[in-house]
Order: structure tokens, then sequence, then C-alpha cells
């Protein structure tokens, strides 16, 4: 009987955080992949500073890395991403007394979105002023909420959350995905004026929640 | 006498299982690196989504997205593949009491074999109309099953399996690949008439056995 | 109350380490990538090494491999610099009985810095003759600093170290990293005469501080 | 006093062997990323297999494929030489109590040239018929033999084994370290006629070394 195969798999929570931890590690650091250093035309002699020209040969390498910038802005919004799910996932699995098969396989799809981060972030960093990779990386926002409240309400009604888990953390940790996922919703719904308007409010709503500053109403959401 | 130092080597499945978990995620993250951004010939300036020809500027894009489509359900399968077999391996680590230095290279064979996969799946992905991209496919396949079911031939033999493992778990691993596999070499077998057919249905058999649904006969497999 | 999932979140220092260990390890591989097997114009035949000819084609080789090796210093820079950071988290790491969700916070920022390394390794050995190179380099160094500063000072007012912690651990962690960065600075300042002569400095300072001789003063930083 | 800095970092084993596994696993799977899916000039289009010429268009692929084999070799023996070393290292791990900052740097040292490893290994599967691949190759192996042997005696020599561990643990390892290297050494030496008997023997080697078979002398090595 099949099922009895079924019954044995995905018990280890251990082993499911340990390959999150791996997947979401390797993501994070590929995503600098796509920050390139820049190939200038000509190399330039070194001279002590105070020759003439030491600085003029220093701005060509400055400019190229001044126009690395945005880039470097999407790479931080990609990195705070997978940071708070990353928080977000933790918050749950430590909090299981065991898994099963149904929760690894929910977890791993979750591990599969995150897994195409770097690509979606890629993507924005590539295409800035399109609105269709706005919305692609909007979606890849969507689904990993998604699947976090989806493996959230599995484990309760599986009741694989652990007996001494703090009242009120389920429906804690639902309220915090829907409020989140209200906010990028609108942030990107700014992006019919200016995908760099969303852009940038994503990366303030996300830096709030990763500062959590002691300010009301800012350490709501 | 050398044969010491194979006593002395091997014996901790605690990190066994953590190398495995660190190459199953680096291969299946860099699967992922195989999805490239489109290169699109121009870029377009931003304007408001109102202003005439924005909408026309973001098609491009849209239809280069849309080409990566196919590509999209290889790296999807590749995922699939691997979280199975990576379920697969730990259903057996997870009832180890302790390893030797035999279960940890038929082990490290295994490993071997996933970290081909993104390479496989690459393959498969540029060649999607080829016999021979999907034989390799399945050559890959067949050999990560016939590992695993080495890996648990000897670690009943050696005496390895925890005294307090449920009853039956080595008879129900053991069906369980060998059901698969026979599913696997059927819609490799169809192959012969159209590839796609073939992938069409490993993604779906995949699927069904990640989602195992509470269907007869459907959750038998 | 959103704040019921702050109070959930970060609690786990043993993933933290995980994700710690997975970046970092990721990081220091990556900077390999960096190093490109030569490309040859023309490949030789093999002939017993006593024909004549064989040794001239091989030289070609050597040449090539030699050219590589400020890249590999600059490599074996990036290493140490990784190597040293990690230790330095890991004595914190260690010594803490639970973590919160700034500290987590303050830890991914860090982990951030390090998954830019490679970036920054890349544009040294790429630029080494650039003092901006350089600068950019140090600012990783000085950022890396101050965080792990910051991590330190809000793990001791927030109460999150163990009480069996060695007394004096903060202020010695707090300051090998004051030491440590006013040496990098001095080096770093040398870089107005030659960027050759502060990295040569950088790499002999975080030698003596992995070596740590038995020697004064050398041991004392 | 700085020393109480070099006295607190270091202790953890645990996240010693955490880093060891990440660092192997990533640089196991990476040595993959030189195995390119090739490039077919011109793509057909699928006919089922009865149609003529059906056959002839997979040949192209089949051969391009067959073309890899010798690459596929290297890395086999470069996934082999790593998982000999995961193993050594393991064994060494396992058995000590704590570890130190002196013992930290070793191992950190020793991670460094496995990091290395992809680039030694894509080296010689670029460069077969060049004796100064297999020399870099063969040093690479040597530095890997030589740092495990430095931990190896500096961990007796600090008292960090455990005192539980087998009697003739160290020994045996050292034994087993030196013979490995004067078999490879051999081996290298026979490239002096022929680089691919040197690789095919280093191979057969560890094969030999990883299949321990139950036949003397065979598995005295």
């Amino acid at each position: 009987m099949p099922t009895t195969y079924h019954r044995i798999v995905g018990g280890s929570v251990h082993r499911l955080a340990a390959i999150s931890d791996g997947i979401f590690a390797v993501a994070m650091t590929l995503l600098v992949l796509d920050l390139h250093v820049p190939v200038l035309e000509m190399l330039h002699a070194q001279h002590p500073l105070w020759a003439p020209d030491a600085i003029g040969g220093e701005g060509q390498l400055w400019h190229a890395l001044a126009r690395l910038v945005p880039r470097l802005a999407v790479f931080l919004l990609g990195f705070l991403t997978l940071g708070m799910f990353w928080l977000g996932q933790q918050a749950q699995l430590d909090h299981l007394s065991r898994g099963d098969r149904h929760l690894t396989w929910i977890h791993l799809a979750f591990l599969c979105v995150v897994s195409l981060m770097p690509f979606s972030t890629a993507l924005l960093a590539q295409y800035e002023t399109y609105r269709v990779a706005l919305l692609v990386y909007w979606l890849h926002l969507l689904a990993l909420g998604l699947l976090l409240l989806a493996a959230l309400r599995y484990a309760e009604r599986a009741g694989l959350i652990r007996p001494d888990a703090p009242a009120g953390l389920a429906a804690a940790a639902r309220r915090r995905i829907v409020v989140a996922q209200t906010l990028y919703a609108g942030a990107v719904a700014l992006g019919l004026v200016s995908t760099y308007l969303s852009v940038a409010l994503i990366i303030l709503l996300q830096l709030n929640s990763a500062i959590a500053p002691n300010i009301r109403p800012l350490n709501r959401f």
C-alpha cells in the first residue's frame, strides 16, 4: 500500500528547515551575479595620486560604478524580500512539532518560487520602466504570501503546531501576511503612473517592516 | 591497517544529511540559471499608462516572456524531480541509527547524479524535440532510483536501520521506487511518438505524487 | 496587533547560524568563479615528455597561468576577509541565548553585505590600480565591522547574551573590531601612494590575525 | 587584551562542520557548470520515430554528447576527489570535543583549497594533454592532504580530540593520508609518459578507495 510510504516521508521539520536555509542562502547570493563588474575601454597605469591626471583616470570607473546604483537598489529589494519571507517561513517552522508530506510539498512549492527570485529580480533590474516586469515581480510576492498562508492553514488543520506555541500565533501570522500583501498590491497599482514609484514604495514598506521603528502607526505593519 | 580508517569514517548520518541538503539546495537553485532574462533590441522610455503607445511598448517584453514558458515548464520538472528524490532520500536517512563508509559512498554517488541534474534539465530544455535528450533525462531518473534502492538494501543488510523504525518501512520505500520507475519508463516509451507527450506525462505523474490527492487510485502512486 | 507577529519571529539563533553558514559558503565559493581557465589559441597534441618540443608546448599554458597569480592573490584576500568575519560573527552567535527580530535583521544586513563581497573582490581584481576599487573594498570592510558592532551592542542591550558567556566577551570583541578597522583604514590610506601596497598590507594584516603567531606584539591584533 | 578575543572564537565544531558541508556542497555542484549543453547549428522539427530522417536528426546531438564524455570523466574525478576529502575531514571533526581558533583557521585554509577545486578541475578538463594542468591538479591534492595532516597533528597536540575516540584513530588517519598521497604521486609521475594514463590511474585509485572491495590487497588503500 503506497500510503505507507506517504506516511513515512516528510516527518522531519529539521531537514525541511535545512534545505530552506540552503535554498534561501543560494538564492540570496545569486542575486549578486546580476551585478557585473563594469568593463572600461582602457585601463590606466598607476601614478601617485598627486601626479597630474591621476584623478581623471579614476573618474571613468567612478562613473561606471555610479551607473550600477539602480541595479544595486533592485538587488537590495531582492535581498529584503527574501529576508522577509525567510523570517516568515522560519516563524512557522519554529512552532511545528512535526511535518508530514503534504506540508513538506507546500513548503517545497514555496522554495521553488524562492529559487525563481533571482530571475524576477534580474528582470526588474533590466526592465525597470516596464510594467510587465513589475507585474511579474508582484505575482512573485503574491505567490510567496499565498503559499505561506496555505502552509499555515494546513499546519493548523493537520494539528502540526506545537502545543506550547504562543496563543494567537497563527492569527498574528495570517494578519501579517494579509496586511503586507494589501500594501504591496497598493504599491504596485501606483505603477500605472510610474514603476519607479512602485519599486521605491515596496522598498520603503519592506525597510519599515525590517526596522520596525518604535513609532505609531509604522510599527504595526 | 587501513581498515581501521575504513571503520572510523562515514559514521555521521547527520553530516550526510547536511551535505545532501546543501547539494540539493544548490542544484535546485542552479536550475534557474538556465532561465535567462530576455534581451530586447530597444528599451523604451516610460510614459504614464494612458499615454499613446505606452501599452504597445510593453507588448514586446510580454511576448519575450511568453516564449520562456516551455523552459519554465522544464524548470518545474527539474524542481519536482529533485524535490521528490530529496524526500525519498530523507525518508531513508531519517530512519537510520548510524552510517558507515559504504552507505556514505552510495549516497555520495546518488548526490553526484543529483548535481548533474541541472545539466540534464538544461539539455531537455534546449532540445525538447530530441529523443536523445529525453533518454538522457530518463537515464538520470533511473540512476537516482537505482541508487536509492541500493542504499536501502545496503542499510537493511548492514543493520543500520533504527530499531524503532515503522515496520514495513523498507518494503514500502522499495515498492514506491519500483512503481514510480515503471511509470517513468512507460512515459518515456511514449516519447517514440512525441517527446512533449512524455514530458507532460512525467510532470503529471510527479505532480500527482506531490499532491497525493485523496482519490483512488491516484493516491496509490 | 502586528506586534504579536514581531514577537514570534527571529527567535532561533540556530537558524540564523544556518543561513549565515550557507551565505558565507556560497559567497566564498563564488569568489573562484572570477578565476577563468585561460584560453590558449591552439591546443597541442600530446607527446612523451622526451620528444622534441614537448616542453615548449607546455610553456604557453604555464605563462597563461602565471598571469593569473594577481587574481589568485585577490581571491585569497576575499577568502581571508570572509573567513575572518565568519569567525567574528560566530563568536557572537555562539554566546547568545536567543535571538529576536531586530537582531535577526541586523545580521541579515550583515549577510547582505557579505553576499556583495564577490562583486567587490572581482572589482578589485579587475581594477587593481584604481583607488576607486580599493575604496569600495574598504567601505565593504568598514560596513561589515560596523554591522557586527551594531549586532553586539544590540544583543547586550536587549539582554540576549548567555548568562554563562565569559566575562569581558563583549568588550574583547568590540576592541578587536575597532583595532582591526583602524589598521585597515591605515592600510587603505597608503593607497594614496600605491594600491598594491594597500592590498599587500591588508593581506598581511589578515594573515597575521589568522595565524596569530606567538610573537609579541603580533599576537595582539 | 586581544588574546581574550582569540580565546572566544572558533570553539564551535558544529559550525565548522556546517560551513564545511556548505562549501563542499557548492564546490561539488559548481563542477557541473563546466559541462555545457552542446549547441547544434540547426534544430530539427519533431517527427514520429518511424518517419524517414527522424533518427538521422537525433544523431547530431548524440555525437555532440559523446564528445562530452572526457569532460564527464574529469567531472567524476573532481566529485570523487571532493567526496574523499569531505569524508576525511568529517572523520576528524566527528571525533573532536571542541575547536579553537588555530584549528578553525587550518580548516578554513583547507576549505579555501576546496573552493579552488572547480578551477583546477576545469583546467584539467580543458587541457587534458598538458602536464602543467595535471601538475596543478596534483598540487591541489597534495595541499588538501597536507592541510588535513596539519589539522590532525594540531588537534592531537592541543588536546582537542574526544576522550572516547577509538584508540589508534589519529595513527590510522595519518597512515591513510600518507599512503594515498604516495599513490597519487606515483600516478602523476606516470604523466611523464601520458597524462591520460595519470588521470585514469587517479580515478581508479579513488574508485577503489570509495568502493573498498573485500579483496586483498585492494581493501588496504
